[in-house]
């Protein structure tokens, strides 16, 4: 119980870094699967990142029934991350932001790649999931089980999908390394964007690269991140 | 009288937080239609919007005349809001600012359109007004009823309208949301030149998706802005 | 003697407020004609802008001759302030800096045009000095009154004029517009360059527009700014 | 002794500064070499700069040992340092780092060249070296002398380097001006991009101009930023 009460605190710190570093304005989420029961996940109650508080997280049910809601009022889009643990064994956290830098990718098709190293673990290439090719005109938001399910199949064994019009979602099999997905897919929508309207022959991470760092992306290299993230934000820094 | 003394402490509210997000510098200015009256509103004297005080807001008739000036000296622009409120009675809450991001649209002649989910409050394409068609050279700023319902015709029923080598005007159907408008709006104008720079086919949001958007941006969505916006511009934040 | 001390004081200001609104880094400075004797003029000794005190502020001959210098080194460019105040009797404040907007127009030949009304006093077009077309390879330092008085020239009459590969410098009848002129010149550097990205057919303000902001950009309106900027820059705001 | 430890302490400010300022973020190192011995040089161990205390700083050999870890992990790219100090004996101090603006630059070929003064010390233009053209698929890191060495080769008697899809290395003759070095290769990289975006013409510095320049940074003019870096940093200066 102790440490089910440092994995939640671990979630608001999460909540507070992704609005520090830019990756959340007053708006997105993140959430982590229950650690001894796949079918439960813990996420905030309906409010900014940067004001989430531990008496703000609940426990859902994968298809986003609150256990014991005590008044609180869910995110509409809760959806996104309880069709992500159904589909997903392997994923234990999972941030659905809207970081500016994704945005032009999703409206334009253009593909995101990895163009540096501490951005290799957003995958080979990202795919892009549009709302509109199969639920036609919504206001964008997944509010169903069966919208959520359709991003998830885009999102498949990857770590990272975009959605059109709408921002992007990031899995990982811990949370730190999802926030830290997070944080260098921002960077690496900005430097691509860069680079891309300098040449058009960019010469990005090839796939044994993307796989090289992946697997060399340890706890210990996040964790340093995550110790300068926790100051940055005012949370207390446990290795 | 507590009630109306509320508001206006909002409207304080609502200059910090523009100055805050970075909508408005050290000129623009965000004012409400008197609850009770709607030929009154009510604005800031002449003064940065992060330095406003509730001693500066001022009442005026829709015609821009101050009731009871004490002294204080009105914005030159106030027209701006009068003319608003004449044409739009479902108006109650209107900015006007020169937030950097739409200045390059104004001047160019090239239509806002909304890339995402929460800048759909925008409308489906951003009209331009250009002082100079009917008023030739000026100093560029509305200092007569004359310019300011020129201005509002432009505007229409729309929420937002740019102004050519100057800014833009957004309102809504209360302050907060107008508020939300002015933030989206300038984070729209960075993605959708950074996405048109990338390509030609930029996928905007439908007008049916910008319909739905607008119709379920509720008060509870714009508060969960609103409570974080607060806290970051240093005011207390009541729901 | 009490006036002479608030206008020193005033200076200080200018420097911290040119600091805090990113006109310059730890280098450029800001310099006032003496208001009693034009063949004088005030300027800190060599130090980042951020960091002027009182006790750093020196009288210098137009020829940049320290008065009393008490062991305080003098910046070494103090040659573009004696040139401008020697051609310009209208002249009372000058800026040089290297924001870092401008320097993509040095360099390219670009001539920075007025893009939206808060940036008209920075003048209908904006000429470019290139030291070395004169002066062939130099560490490109105004080191000079050869140097300053060439680029005095190139700065004409007009209130602002940039120096290839180095900053500009930017004039005017009183302090605190100059230091206004600064920061809006940097702005405009970003918007016209974000336009001129979308269309080459960029609408600037007219000559006529240029003339009529200039005219009625009043000590009132500067002020307003000014008061902002104090705050921001942790300095007392006089009015 | 006393000389050493200020020295270091001097490390520490320098790492507090690469992060205050914007060159790493929670990765990246600077070292500097022994003073006293040449085959020695100092590194704070594996942690984030801006996290960087006197306690974290370790001495290493050439070849990377180090002498009294204490148990403490040593940066896996530590390499980097020691290939350099081996083959160029004028080099007392180098930064690594993985700053925005560079990585667009290493991705496409396109060869940095100073745009203004303050980054004359860059050189007359920037080499790119690529782990994948010796090593192939790794994970990009400079773990290995082999690769430190063919680094230090493509960054040959300059004073900076790229490295493809991943940072860059910068050098210096004392610790203060490799700071200031890497600080402008950032500026420069922003600026250059936005004008060969704006023309394909861009007058760069001449070489003359790159020498004068490189020849005429002083430690005067290093200090008058690092006094104002210092306090930025909150950090005690010493001239």
């Amino acid at each position: 119980m102790a440490k089910l009460n440092d994995l939640l605190e671990e979630l608001v710190t999460a909540n507070r870094i992704l609005a520090s570093q830019g990756v959340v304005d007053s708006f997105g989420h993140v959430s982590i699967r229950h650690p001894d029961n796949p079918k439960r996940y813990f996420l905030s109650r309906a409010r900014a990142p940067e004001r989430v508080e531990l008496g703000d997280i609940m426990e859902f049910t994968l298809e986003g029934d609150p256990l014991d809601p005590q008044g609180r009022r869910p995110y509409l889009e809760r959806f996104i991350h309880g069709a992500v643990y159904e589909l997903r064994p392997d994923v234990m956290a999972c941030v659905h932001n809207h970081s500016p830098g994704v945005i032009p990718y999703g409206v334009t098709g253009r593909k995101m790649r990895p163009i540096m190293h501490m951005c290799g673990t957003i995958g080979h290439e990202v795919p892009i999931w549009d709302s509109h090719r199969k639920f036609g005109d919504t206001n964008l938001l997944v509010e169903s089980m069966a919208m959520g399910r359709d991003l998830a199949k885009t999102l498949g064994k990857g770590r990272t999908a975009l959605m059109r019009g709408h921002g992007c979602v990031v899995v990982g099999p811990y949370l730190r390394v999802a926030v830290y997905t997070s944080v260098y897919l921002e960077l690496n929508a900005k430097l691509q964007m860069q680079a891309e309207g300098m040449s058009r022959k960019v010469k990005f991470l090839t796939k044994g690269e993307v796989k090289k760092v992946t697997d060399t992306t340890t706890p210990q290299n996040v964790n340093r991140a995550w110790e300068n993230w926790c100051r940055k934000a005012e949370r207390p820094y446990k290795e």
